[in-house]
């Protein structure tokens, strides 16, 4: 029977078509477009970015030159600019403010590669290390309610350049999603006295259908109330609210079973588009030490049309509980690329 | 400079790129995949869809049979179903309830063409004649409280059929998104004792930049907070909160100007995919008068994507103004489809 799932802490229902569960056959193969043009992202084409906020680098090597493993540059066309200001501005019922904000570029990768998960878990490491490294130094600037760490890849994901790249985007609100997601994890912990993640970390660790990676100081699952076929979580399995409090330990663990999710995506689904989507505290604000930070990975399979712009909530053809199955018996086979970091 | 712009009823902040400001140029025409193969929803293939619900057909014509210019039909793969009960479960965190609901389809015309914008006035009125009538039906089962009336147009905007159509979904829940924007309206209301879409009615054609065709009964404009490039609002110039309320003169001026609207997309940008989302209030539900129903056309040329996903909000490189501009000038030229509907 179909069914209409709560997201437990957002109000957003999705409506599951058990009956007509897509398996992974049903969704076509997606051809991404190769590009062999000149690529700004490489090692050696540093001038065309602009100069890098932070790299990891070999030691001596100077800025915007050859010799680092992960760089972060500004966004070349920003959506917000940080010399902006905050001043508001009303104009009849209208509200505007000046575009303040920050828009960077993670360069995850320095040879013209894709995509991450062909990439050693220590490079997928240093990527998570770079993100939580400008997490911490956009904070300091205090204007800043929200670090926005995200990844689209493959061009109807958004993409729109092929070699491997997250992006950061600093606001001076804290946006209507988080704002949503952390009155949700108050109202639980009003309620029940405890943290809503915590508790769905034991849930789903007891009932193990929507599992498919488990590990000391993370889950992978196919999360209860999916908007998208085979989207994934990561959550951590104890408590901690912002992703740049994440240790040591953590991120070699984290490292090694993001880059086993995209590996399982890619050999299920045909390398699909994605999106990843970091879900952390807010900074620079009171109270937010209830959230729960975890990742989110968005296969693009269906696409959002009408009835999700409509409503925010979403159709959903694939059961979470299939696609843990199916996620769950997929190798993730890996032809590793060598670990190029120092060279 | 750029901004980021509050939409003033539901809290959604759209960053607006001034500087970089999007033409249509700069978005590559969509080719539409043409498809000669067999189509369910032509006159003459009535068999291939479950029994029609509704039909304005040629007097003495049988049900399920040519004759019709409208027809309405359950939609064969329903992500929801009217013989659902609404029984809520609770699993641990989570909480699920019978997939009850109701999925239609409205075929537009009877003859296999893709685009609403070349038929007729009269058509599109029939049209908007069968929407009204499938809302007022589809409440008198007052387990639904949102009748979800929905277009979308092109497979990048989600479309799987070819031929032209738009769908229904009623949902026994009012949609986070309704209840986000009538609780913006109940808020204006109370602070301003005002309904905010009339003074936005008001404002609009005050300040003209945003504006793309004003009539009598409604203003066609590129709403202040776009989401998208080239997004089109159609709003009521009085205060009705309910589509279904729609008169018969309202009904000839909409199909006019939601014509022309189309026509113009099509003409300045290549025959673009795009949504549309009908806002109207909740049925079955009290308090809803505030309410100020009202049509969003959204062009489908940028991709929701990792930072759209995680924040709710939204980067739009086309400020409406330009768009508004651009929409103006552009003529809405008709090769106009004789009218068949009583062929």
């Amino acid at each position: 029977m179909p069914e209409w799932r709560r997201d437990p802490v957002v109000d957003r229902w999705v409506a599951i078509a058990t009956e007509r569960g897509k398996r992974p056959s049903d969704f076509r193969c997606v051809v991404h477009e190769r590009n062999d043009t000149a690529c700004p992202l490489c090692a050696g084409c540093e001038e065309h970015t602009p100069p890098e906020v932070m790299a990891f680098r070999r030691a001596g090597t100077p800025k915007d030159a050859p010799g680092w493993w992960v760089r972060v540059v500004p966004n070349k066309f920003p959506a917000v600019k940080i010399e902006e200001g905050q001043e508001v501005f009303h104009r009849g019922i209208y509200e505007v403010r000046e575009g303040l904000g920050a828009h960077e570029v993670v360069v995850e990768v320095p040879q013209h590669v894709d995509n991450l998960d062909v990439q050693s878990e220590k490079q997928v490491a240093e990527v998570l290390w770079a993100w939580r490294e400008r997490s911490l130094d956009l904070r300091r600037d205090t204007r800043f309610k929200y670090i926005q760490i995200f990844k689209n890849y493959g061009s109807t994901a958004g993409a729109s350049l092929e070699h491997a790249h997250s992006q950061i985007i600093a606001t001076p609100m804290v946006p209507a999603e988080v704002r949503n997601e952390l009155e949700g994890f108050h109202r639980y912990a009003r309620a029940a006295g405890r943290c809503i993640f915590c508790d769905l970390v034991a849930q789903e660790a007891a009932e193990r259908e929507r599992l498919v990676i488990q590990e000391k100081h993370f889950l992978a699952l196919a999360p209860f109330a999916s908007r998208f076929p085979f989207e994934l979580w990561i959550v951590p399995t104890e408590h901690q609210h912002d992703f740049a409090q994440i240790r040591e330990g953590q991120i070699r663990e984290l490292a090694r079973m993001l880059r086993a999710c995209l590996r399982k995506l890619s050999v299920l689904l045909y390398d699909p588009p994605y999106n990843l989507v970091l879900h952390t505290s807010p900074v620079n604000e009171p109270e937010v030490e209830q959230y729960h930070w975890h990742l989110e990975i968005l296969p693009r399979l269906t696409v959002i049309a009408g009835f999700e712009l409509g409503t925010g909530y979403y159709i959903n053809p694939t059961p979470p509980e299939l696609a843990a199955r199916y996620l769950r018996e997929t190798e993730a086979h890996f032809e590793e690329m060598p670990y190029r970091g120092v060279g």
